[in-house]
């Protein structure tokens, strides 16, 4: 079922002679299906498709872009054993994984459908005149939120369903109002076709116009480049690295008419650990926190990358503990060899720096793409000296900063770039002397999680999944929870209106 | 009592040699006290005291905060006559409208007060822990909206208040913790320095950080441009020209953090007027219209510069009648050279275009910045053809389109950048059949005006200023109105957090 070809809105095509094949990372060996990247033309059409369903798409009531969404929940469990097959051979994630990620990504569908099923995620505002006010009358006033127009989302490649084809981003943007091209990410390509075929088809049983969804292939930069500068997009979503994202964001940036695009990138999300923690339940800390660095392969964008402590009594043991728990986790897959390799080069540049100490690593052959997990130390005055040693390395990866007092420690916090998490743990008599910290974290991430770890980011209003640059690209903004909506949509507002022309939501 | 100094935090400081005049445009003379251009030094020395002022003032409650703002309000209401002489002196425009315009900077103030005296504006969002939620339990976690730091306000020379040093941009960003850096316009620096002095009186009579707020002076763009490069800079809100606005929103998107721009830019507010309309009443439409194309000599960002017709009976009627009416008006004085310089221009270069015709213009002598106001018409078809018939004449300017049929009108309209403002002129009897305008309309501008002018801008909730780029930077933002605030803050979650470090507006 798998074609290897591109959705130009409704149609399958594939018109272009440049070719890719995914890889299975657990065999290490290209899978069978040529997959064929997207020609300029192939490109402009889809845009074009896309603007021109904007038309009736954006006029569609909230409900029937409800059932929509719900359709394409229905048809993605409809796809069934050919996705999680399509997903474990093209990811190396296991079955369980999958079966998790295909829940998220039903429950995110779920929710926005609900969400937009009713007209008041639109922050509808009614000001009536008043006719009388001196010196001058109040005209009637209202306002709500229309959307922006064609979206291209860029899939991730650690969440080949939560965060791509139907993920997190597109299924917002949906909901706003807003068609959607997809940028399949090229590693998984197949699981994305399966996904952009579930969409057709809940497009095509629930009426929705065609070009209301497309799925582009492509390996490189040449397919992304120009979905972002063509003059229909109207704003773009991505979820990868940093120098991936900003050159999207530098791209748009520079158009004549400049779009926003939601990036969320890279982070090493501190976490925060007082010595009366340690000095209490080292152990404890180190069980869970072997567990959430090596999770996923360490894939997540909210893997605990850097850990921050007071040097105390049981610092060290801390550390080695840490370490031995953490290299004792059976070895795992990466997503595909390039992960691969950036973790092995991002772990050496780290571990070369001055000051880095190398303190558990898991040692002898592993299969070709299996990650050896790693835990490092460094004082908190070479970690401070050497930007180098807080770069991200995507993977089963932490480095154990020890400060020597608190004044050092916050001085580490402030010199971080933003972060999508920080976490504190500590002890509740502690609590009272935390201020200063939670006020220097706040400056620097998005989310602050308390005696817990920074993996888990649950799909609820109060969730932000976005920080300060370079966590995103605006920090304004959420990639996860009801309010990624917002990031697809403006306000207007309507003077003076006869009420069978405002739109339903500000009817009288 | 105008010293022409920069106030760095609390201090007047003048440490540099470059200096500038303001000038009188109705006596076409420069005002007698020179002003100091800061230095790179003071630049640095304003912003580094404005992060160091954020660490406390992003803590102060709201309802302080708005004692600071009351404070301004009531500072500047002391600064009575001297301020409205000031205002006059270096505008050009009338005592009633300098008078005006304070009372709305003082209701903005007060407005914003109201709005952060209770902490519901942050959008604070409980979402309580589910222990025994299957599979996982559900952590508690909460969110609200935190100040992004210091922002830089550069002053609109059309509003020497409302939109200037104490202005919607400063005030808003005041009101959400952020302390603000205003690059003054270098054509109303007196004005400036008077009300820079209110806001630095209230923050000391109020207890606030030194650094809460800064006035820099300077003309040309080196001040500007070592603002917005500045690292401890977090946000940037503009009001002025189309170039302007880009040139900076250019710089902070190269910065290495880039950092958002809100800029108000410009707009030609396109206004449909159907031919049924006119031949009901195009002599009622052509009184208001000459009233709101010359209002305020014509240099609102909302004045009505182009208007759609679908050629009728009684369109050439309407073009001489509002010809003659807007030329009847007094003749304005300009707010300085460079706008009355840029008027005539930009008029020529609309009216040397194929196919435009003069219908009426102000004739004879004028004093040197005084405005001869412009009506010219062009078909539909020879719009169509050329851009430069759409460009913005900033002054008491609007082009006529005389399209051939709605088809013409609906392709005009579609063809427009994007705008503040669209207005619709039209009968009861047509409603039903002007759902594809309003439709067209909704996807170029930010606010839709039936049956009245768009000049006037409402200050409260549902008012949205702003609109698709090159009205402004950023269409998901308002500059008016209460949501005016949402651009320097962001979303903050804290998950599973002990009660006592939550911030005020998310305890239990």
């Amino acid at each position: 079922m798998i074609t290897g070809k591109n959705y130009i809105g409704n149609k399958l095509s594939a018109n272009g002679s440049v070719t890719h094949h995914t890889i299975n990372p657990k065999l290490n060996i290209e899978t069978s299906t040529p997959f064929f990247e997207a020609t300029e033309a192939e490109v402009d059409e889809a845009v074009t498709l896309g603007w021109e369903a904007f038309k009736t798409y954006r006029k569609i009531p909230g409900f029937k872009r409800a059932a929509f969404l719900n359709a394409i929940a229905d048809e993605i469990l409809a796809l069934d054993k050919e996705l999680i097959e399509a997903y474990t051979t093209e990811s190396g994630l296991p079955e369980g994984r999958a079966i998790g990620e295909r829940g998220r990504t039903v429950f995110q569908l779920r929710s926005f459908a609900d969400l937009v099923s009713k007209e008041d995620w639109r922050e509808n505002v009614i000001d009536e005149a008043i006719p009388d006010r001196q010196p001058l009358p109040k005209e009637d006033l209202r306002k709500t939120l229309i959307p922006l127009g064609p979206v291209v989302v860029f899939a991730a490649s650690n969440f080949p369903l939560a965060f791509s084809t139907a993920g997190g981003d597109t299924v917002s943007a949906l909901a706003a109002g807003c068609p959607v091209i997809v940028k399949a990410h090229a590693m998984h390509s197949g699981t994305a076709e399966l996904v952009a075929s579930a969409i057709i088809k809940a497009a095509e049983k629930t009426g929705m116009p065609n070009g209301v969804f497309s799925n582009i292939m492509g390996r490189g930069r040449t397919v992304g480049t120009a979905l972002v500068k063509h003059p229909k997009v109207k704003a773009v979503g991505f979820t990868g690295s940093i120098s991936g994202g900003r050159a999207l964001f530098d791209l748009a940036a520079q158009r004549e008419e400049p779009i926003p695009v939601f990036a969320e990138m890279g982070s090493i999300n501190p976490v925060i650990i007082t010595s009366k923690a340690l000095d209490k339940r080292y152990a404890d800390i180190a069980d869970t926190y072997a567990s959430s660095i090596t999770l996923g392969t360490g894939q997540f964008c909210t893997n605990p990358g850097l850990i921050l402590t007071v040097e105390g009594d049981n610092t060290q043991a801390f550390v080695q503990d840490l370490a031995e728990k953490t290299i004792a986790i059976e070895a795992q897959c990466m997503l595909h060899p390039n992960i691969k390799q950036g973790f092995v080069e991002n772990g050496q540049s780290v571990t070369s720096q001055k000051g880095v100490e190398i303190v558990g690593v898991v040692e002898g052959d592993l299969e070709p793409n299996y990650a050896a997990s790693l835990i490092a130390t460094i004082s908190g005055a070479d970690f401070l000296a050497n930007p180098k040693t807080g770069q991200e390395v995507f993977g089963p990866f932490s480095l154990v900063v020890k400060c020597k007092n608190e004044e050092e420690l916050l001085k580490v916090i402030n010199n971080l770039e933003g972060q999508l998490t920080g976490t504190i743990i500590a002890e509740e008599e502690e609590y009272a002397n935390l201020h200063d910290l939670v006020d220097a974290l706040e400056n620097r991430v998005g989310r602050i999680i308390f005696n817990g770890v920074p993996t888990g980011v649950e799909v609820c209003p109060s969730m932000q999944h976005g920080g300060p640059y370079p966590a995103s690209t605006d920090s304004r903004f959420t990639a996860v929870g009801a309010n990624a909506i917002k990031r697809w949509v403006r306000p207007v507002s309507y003077q003076s209106f006869p009420n069978e022309l405002l739109p339903d939501a500000l009817k009288n």
